[in-house]
């Protein structure tokens, strides 16, 4: 930590900061230039943390020189991880495609958005039973109907299930069909959610908030693996900016950023990222080529019907496509496609 | 609505529109240009929204052309509401002062924080018992106890309580204790929450999101209308932006801009706006003069030792100017001070 | 300045960097703690940024603590500036109002947009005869008739001209003809006009970049100011972020933000942040509440046939209504209204 | 064009723009709504823009629907552009690779950059001799000396040039050495400097505004094509966003976006979006996956004596994989590097 003291400040405000200090148990340096002095820090952070600095007579302004968060960070950690979801990797040495429909509807759809996704090379059945809308008319969706249904396409496809919960207290009841637990953008800082998350012994995708720096990101992170749960995964879906062409803005080099900061495998979702058909593949092969451990896709049978995001879903053309991205790519990177799931090592 | 088809749509694309908008009990009015064809619908929006229309084969761009808020909205409800907290009003002709400490550390603390919010001439509490913090390891509110120190506050000051509910499964025990429930910034679209707050008899504080625009906003206020609960004051605090010399950046226009779309009253936070103490009493000038029906201040006794956002707390030396502000401007702008809670009319 | 070392600094990369910094004159305060090591340096900025630090081997991060800007910072002149246009003062004792048409259309309107002013209590008279437009179709202003126009203006109605250029090699001959030359928007970092406007021997109104931090902003200020020229007064006309219900953000808060870090005054262009005329009042009267030096109004006598912005003119019917916020405002702020050129002290 | 009238719009008001739309030659289709009244236009968008629409009495909302650029478009022009600089394309069937030093500093620096260039397979070379820099007192460039430099680099390497330029008056001597112009994120509304190098008869390598979107960019363009010269090629170079992770944030939708909208081709500039160097290899990758038809990078070879942008440089050590990332990606594009000048067909 470094403190820059104001102008103004004399040199008792100075000597004040350095006995807080070692009131703390830390020690402090004290730089004294022509028009400011500079006090460095040498301790406990969380310690001086608790000293409100920042409050005191004298000081400008107190700059933090580690990162806040611990048990994510790639500091202590510097191994990259691979988060394992019914078996399927999602780590440095692969590219996991997850796909499925945005909304679980129907049995009928979801099972044949569950099958296109299989066709396109994906190990893991997205699909939300419960969706976060803007507007309270809108579709919201089946809620445990819609888990059922995602179970029965898991059976038929056997593929494992990634799906969202929005509140806390449905975190059980997700939990006892889901693979992994899905935390969407607008709850990336719902604190009650991740607390829930982290103690619900599976693994959680956690989506970047709208708006939200890639350090905040990391601290929501850290609020779930406090509790136990370091079976992460970070997912850039877009950030809000200026720009209307696209409904969000990908942040591509978020993910090497995150990669650099934290040992947590890193997803990008090019659906609500774009949020239009025609950009998805672009910008899969973007993801995966900025080093992206995996993507996930909407695909819709009829997207023409979607009652949640059919503008943004792959249709059956796209399918192949798709697939020989997923080909062609990972190799590319010095990484293997996903194609089943792998036996723990 | 209004439908622009792509240049390529075909005569049965567009054929395939009319059909669709009828079956949903719709006029379609189709207006042919040289490279583009422009369809007007008039009907029910809802059933339109059904159709995907931005799904359908030619479709260019859907476009809306009434507000998807209904019950927020001033187009049937042009008079603007006023809403009463404990009986203190926050409406059109007063200005309302809402104080406290941002959040509850200790009882002394708490009730010397209420005694300078009422010395400044507020008429409600504000405090948090529950805190959202960006890092897990930051203190997070003292919880129930909290609320008994907020609600010793109001026996000795008479002041209504403005308090934080962050989970939707406490929202029945803060609303014992509270006279007005808040809703974060980072809880605005936290669905679960919204529903639940609309459903507990107790007006609403509805905090801007972080990065949510204004029409956002006023969608998550129609979730609290819809359960039943009119009782809602809107709060802007700051938007997220590339400016880094304020915490946020206060988005004054959103005063009056809120006020025309919707009759709910609109007041604003200069205190988690600006981040800076010194930067408090300008914008709730700044706040009030664009006509804000209230403002919602940190104020602390010692914010040296504050354990949450001491840098932008008012503090003993400021509440006479801040008193002042709220007895000179009020006048120029049509509005009295609230100076005690009114009878009810 | 301040270095943080990377974790994986050595004592050599360290103890170059003390060497280094000893070459340029300065001193460097080590610091060393358990991961990492801090740097403070002492001596001249210039010098040091000349070393590229952050190119080091070693090195984390670098971190300024001085501005660097110098000519236009408060550090090094603590009272405010106050400068003269044809007589008429900008500064903090003060609100000056600037009123006129956006551009110079025709003769008539300029004349009768500048009686409309004056009615409205302006003394200093805006008008564009050089228009930036987004699009080459668009109309690009009279060029110099418009010039000789607005000359004309200022003989009718005693109103000094404050007029935009947009090209450092017009900078003369709109010299020749304004009493202060505007920089807009989008040329708020086009250095070769900034260093034009820096020798004409006229005041300069600085608008803030669409999405210029305040800091870019009082740098483009410095350019000027290097150039011999400290009559700049800075104009804040609103930012670019996501909100889209306005064409621009006003950013109150960069008034009181830029009076405190620079001596030269602000004023606030609220036709242009909002883009709205029903918003214009409001966002005058937040203004001037904030502390602003002064507001920069577009008026036109028939805005719907005006060929620029007349969705954001004030007409005939506002004038009244603005020459009481000139009258009833600023006494509250400790300001008197500047109603006529006053005599140079 | 649609206009969405208030609802509080009168039957007159309808008619007179009804009428006006005539005037102009136009046809008008009005559809009334149960609380609103859409009319439609057909007819010559640039007349209609005349009539100040939005500023008649009754008029809600006007709503352009046809594309502002006609010359950049693709809607007039389907296929895409290939552009040739001193002999070399940019275009659909390539990805090209233009590399060099951010500043030429010394001749020894450019050359050596030059060769660095040239060993990773780039066929065009970067580097600037005039300097757009926050601070006045930053390293503005060599200036001429500077082009002389780059002639000579050129006459060694055979690689053509592509430097800035940054007023529109230095425009007949910088293209008197430069192969290719550049115009700058700063300058890319100086609609003076875009109209200069519209005549200069040299291609133009137009950069993304900082904070410009899309469309804004492609009417930039525009201004110059206006001025009879195609030979445009756009370049994304980050925006600016809340995130201070990278220093711009790489919006690599924009790629295909552009593509999509104008027939120009669009090249990346990795170095500048993520401003650090350990980004500018998978930025690399990301944008050339994404579809760009080139990209545009720094390198030094010595980064930490570097006067401007030291930190984005690519040094010796990552031409090898630069070279890889050039040969191994186009053709999974179908796509083919270019190595060499091609023989204009």
């Amino acid at each position: 930590m470094v403190i820059v003291m104001a102008p103004t400040a004399t040199a008792e405000d100075i000597e004040e900061i350095v006995t807080l200090v070692g009131t703390a148990g830390g020690e402090a340096f004290v730089s004294r230039g022509v028009s400011r002095t500079i006090i460095g820090l040498i301790g406990d952070v969380e310690r001086f943390a608790a000293l409100n600095l920042g409050g005191q007579r004298g000081v400008g302004e107190v700059m933090r020189v580690s990162t806040p968060y611990k048990l994510v960070s790639r500091e202590n950690h510097p191994e990259r991880s691979t988060i394992r979801v019914g078996g399927v990797p999602i780590g440095p040495d692969t590219v996991t495609l997850i796909a499925g429909p945005c909304a679980v509807e129907t049995r009928e759809q979801t099972i044949e958005a569950a099958e296109m996704a299989k066709a396109a090379g994906a190990t893991l059945l997205r699909g939300g039973a419960y969706k976060p809308r803007t507007s309270p008319y809108a579709f919201q969706g089946l809620g445990e109907a819609g888990l059922r249904i995602l179970a029965e396409a898991r059976e038929q496809t056997g593929l494992p299930i990634v799906t969202e919960v929005m509140d806390a207290h449905d975190v059980p009841l997700v939990a006892s069909y889901a693979d992994m637990l899905q935390v969407g953008t607008r709850n990336t800082q719902n604190f009650a959610l991740l607390q829930a998350v982290g103690k619900a012994g599976k693994p959680v995708m956690l989506k970047r908030g709208m708006s939200g720096t890639i350090e905040e990101w990391l601290m929501s992170a850290e609020y779930i693996a406090q509790r136990g749960n370091l079976d992460i995964v970070l997912c850039e879906r877009g950030i809000r900016t200026f720009e209307s062409a696209t409904r969000n803005t990908l942040d591509v080099s978020a993910v090497p950023v995150a990669q650099r900061l934290s040992h947590l495998p890193v997803v990008v979702d090019p659906s609500h990222s774009g949020g239009r058909r025609d950009l998805v593949l672009p910008l899969t092969r973007a993801a995966i080529a900025a080093g992206a451990d995996g993507v996930i896709i909407d695909v819709h049978p009829h997207p023409e019907q979607a009652l949640v995001d059919g503008p943004q879903a792959l249709v059956d053309g796209d399918l192949h496509d798709l697939a020989e991205i997923m080909r062609l790519f990972p190799p590319l990177l010095g990484r293997t496609q996903v194609t089943t799931a792998l036996p723990t090592p």
